[in-house]
């Protein structure tokens, strides 16, 4: 929204030659090459389901970004190998056992992370089951338990849990990671893709109330991407060619395509953008 | 989309401690402190109505993020006074005058970089009009006419006349500014909103069509950004606090809250992000 | 989509004066002016939640319409003071206690339309449950259990109760009552509006998969609409006022303005409308 | 939108059996038989390029439903014809030859319409023009200006040449007629599409701000229908059944199936819809 004839206030400044001007806006700061480097310097950030695929892609990216990052998934073994891996690679990581679905989990987690790091700025929530395949006049009636209980409660009481700790800090940034499926139904995963249209409400009521602490919320759509949970789409490359004519892509997503847009939405740089989902889906169609 | 239990092929490639991995993807070169420091280093961009509020803003990062940019409006004195503050910054700016409702303006800005830089990466497509305030049915036919001219097809025959260049290149990226009036009609605006929607159905079908150029196309819908554009909007304190609680938001955005986004939506990190468009509105209500 | 340039075949059909032609398909009887006098003439319909509000108001004009209607809700006093009403203005309906949300309900609610009318035709799927305001922050979770479990579960296992005994028969239609906060949050009702905005998802994924047994799905948003369930907000005209103000409309609508939709979406004339949500809610923002 | 344990205000109001009681609101009228069976009696409407296809099919629709038709197009022949055939069927129909982008023309056929029955109550704004297929990047200007021209400002120029008389007479009822091109870009047919797209917001601006007027503005968003439009997509059987598995629909759209929500949505029965889109597409996949 510009109208080009007037003259803007921003250019009566004169800024020195090169420099990096001192602000007294965060949004300011966020333009200087120094908090680009690190965007998240010093944050600390919860990602669940992060020791595999998309959530791992997004823990990576976070620590490289700066954050001090706590993996999490339900199995102690992956959590050791992710924080082995990431350590590995010098990022300032650790990790913890952790059931979205489990009320205990989710507060061990906040925990760990308040514990090592004095607080929480940031929360991934990447946790989702899809236990069925099929039609949904066979889901039976604890699959929809199951699946809106990890995919939709979880992710709003493991929020619940998380905002305190946000709110002590003045701020932090939420990224809800829903699906593409979310607006275009994958089929035979019924009960999992209505979880994940939910979770755009989710998105949009928690950005709606928590903005006045100062808490951002959004949320990633992913298309198509390359992990263990969409193999049955690409392994075999002549469905994987009939799948990219379907969505009218080039290529598969990788989960690093995913993890650029999360730490971004995180950062100084994203402070006026809340309640947005943003779907990285190489161009497959989604919504206006 | 991920299955926590399944092992992910990303861990088992064991990275050098501390080492960003040499990568044959651009992907993984995004993941890279070095890329992220500058993350449009070389790159050419064109960046159409820049010489203040949002258009200059984005000029002022991808330069700062280490693109070479090309800023333009419809005045010498506008550009002339833009590009010095910028190079005053240091930063790798020129300028030419454009008029993007004008075919040989919209040629001599593609030119003047060609012959600068050797090429166009990246377009930024801001140049827009509103000469209208007041009823629908008082609209004059010639305003149609002129805000549909400049706002719908300059950005596409600007996209047309750049794609070319970014064909030789071997891709690109381009990024349409909309509205959110877009999705929600600001009074008295009507043909400048129903410009903005039409906007975001540009985005969709270049995108669709330029992904085989490996030109990727995003769209950016601000909401109420702090421009002479909105100037009525917020100038008067009273009046801004009536629009903030209309908006449920807490502050009025700066022109900077849009750059960041842009930047990165022409960045490899958003390399797999094509057709969408990002709202940037603190939390004001726009589509699921 | 047309080309007023080329004959179109429809008119080349000379039809006989004042006629109304005898057809093969359905959707040509639909035109006929016998059709539409009694669009679900001998229509079996059910709908839950229909002793009070907008289910009721739907209930009665079904029936009007010419369906046999079952009414259902949770109070026995309730359902017979609805059946007797609607009894008492001529029209075909009987009525049984049903709770969504238990599976011996749902089965006795279909039982009981299979015994009298020999099947089922049409589901209207109203029930749903608020039995929270206040903060996202503050809901235990068993109110998410409850609404996940009345709005989003008991929908899906409702249909999947329904569809064989519309695949029976050939086809049938569903309308699921979804809500404008599926799309625009509600203050201080957050998980109802989650659940709401999943049934914008159910809708297209039952729509999906079930267009192959000739089972049509669509969605209804009503907006502010005069009911208990929105005493609250239009009991004090003050109120009002601000409500009408910050919806954009000028009056509250209605549980008869959400009947007349969910009728025609029922009938032969939406044949080839399947997996839309239809707002009703006075221009209300909702989507484009 | 229900509480189904508190008691509605609707059912404690004994109507009369059978009866259809005199209502003060149009709303309840709408309920009556009498008002369903000729739900446009005595309205008049306009339709533009109505002499064939989905224009077409919608005058003999809002004919059949009470209305008095004026038919438009560009041909005098086709004029002619199309009301030929819907007198022989004994509706009240006249027609107009009408280029919806010719001011002379717009004004003619509102005046035909004062002229003959006194004002006009409904515009279904349907004309709409395509002269180019092919990519995006040869589209020459000449294109995007008629386009433009007719799909968007002659829509919007009718409806400021209408509004005024529906004013007279206390308000009126607007479809304009859009494509799931709007949502779904169609390939080869950008500028078309983005023409749509931009229809879904002028729908929303003239909604919002005609609604004090009480005239009322929905738009159709018809999916794959078969018209001469889109002959080339169905007519090869091998091409249709391709066709129809891309659009994931069992049967291509006839225009009949666009015709009764249009006579629905200008109908009492609507009276709280405006703002809207319906899409009829047979579940292609548009929009949540």
């Amino acid at each position: 929204m510009l109208n080009p004839e007037l003259p803007g206030a921003m250019m009566q400044v004169g800024l020195p030659l090169g420099a990096c001007a001192r602000s007294w806006k965060s949004v300011r700061m966020a333009s200087c090459g120094m908090a680009r480097r690190n965007p998240l310097e010093n944050k600390v950030a919860l990602v669940t389901a992060s020791t595999d695929g998309i959530g791992f892609a997004i823990a990576r990216r976070l620590a490289q970004d700066g954050a001090h990052v706590v993996v999490s998934s339900r199995k102690q073994q992956n959590v050791d190998r992710a924080v082995a891996t990431l350590k590995g690679e010098g990022l300032s990581v650790m990790g913890t056992v952790c059931h979205v679905g489990k009320a205990e989990d989710r507060e061990r987690l906040v925990a760990t992370a308040v514990k090592l790091h004095g607080g929480v700025d940031i929360l991934i929530s990447n946790a989702a089951v899809n236990p069925f395949f099929g039609s949904l006049m066979d889901v039976p009636e604890e699959v929809w338990d199951k699946i809106l209980d990890v995919n939709v409660k979880a992710t709003a009481l493991l929020t619940k849990a998380v905002v305190p700790e946000m709110a002590k800090r003045g701020g932090g940034s939420i990224v809800i990671v829903s699906s593409i499926a979310a607006y275009s139904p994958l089929p035979s995963l019924g009960p999992y893709n209505v979880s994940k249209t939910a979770l755009l409400g989710l998105t949009k009521n928690l950005a709606l109330e928590l903005a006045e602490l100062n808490v951002r919320v959004n949320c990633l759509a992913p298309g198509l991407i390359r992990t263990s949970f969409s193999r049955v789409l690409w392994e075999d490359p002549a469905r994987q060619e009939s799948i990219k004519a379907a969505f009218q892509i080039k290529r598969i997503g990788e989960p690093e395509d995913c993890a650029g847009i999360v730490s971004f939405l995180c950062s100084e740089d994203a402070s006026y953008i809340t309640g947005e989902t943003v779907v990285v889906a190489g161009g497959s169609l989604s919504h206006l």
